[in-house]
C-alpha cells in the first residue's frame, strides 16, 4: 500500500485570483509582509501497489483527469 | 524571506464529496487499487520575516481566516 500526493498549482504567469483574494484578505485583517500567495490542489490518493508504480499511476492520473496541461503544472510524491 | 506551505484538509469523519467522486471518476477510467482519495486545500505563502515568526503567522492565518476549526485541521511548514 503506497500514499501519494499530487499537487496541481497553476503554471507561472496564469492568474490566481484564489491566491490574490487571500492575499488581500489577509492584509485586511492586519497580517503584515505577505509577498506572493499561491492556492495549490492537493490531493492524497492511497494506492494498493508499490511506490514506484503508484508514482506512475499518480502522473498517468493527472495527465488523464486531475490536471489541465496548458495552465496547470503537477507533481506526484510519495507521502 | 520565508515560503510557509499551509495545508487544510477535513477532519476524520468529515464527508469529502470532492475526494469521493474523484475516486469515483479514477476508477471509471480504469485505475485500479485505489482506496482513499483526499482533497486537500494548500496555500504557499511568502513572507517577509524569519522561518520561526513565518510558521507562527501562517497558524494564526489559519485560525483567522483559512480553516474552520468545526470541519478541517490545519499543518504549516517552511518550504
Amino acid at each position: 500500500m503506497a500514499v501519494i500526493e499530487i499537487k496541481i498549482e497553476l503554471k507561472k504567469g496564469v492568474a490566481d485570483p484564489e491566491g490574490k483574494n487571500t492575499k488581500k484578505t489577509l492584509e485586511a485583517l492586519g497580517f503584515e509582509g505577505i509577498g506572493e500567495v499561491k492556492a495549490i490542489k492537493t490531493f492524497v490518493v492511497e494506492l494498493d501497489m508499490p511506490e514506484d508504480k503508484a508514482v506512475a499511476a499518480g502522473e498517468e492520473m493527472c495527465r488523464k483527469l486531475l490536471a489541465n496541461p496548458v495552465i496547470q503544472n503537477y507533481s506526484v510524491t510519495v507521502r
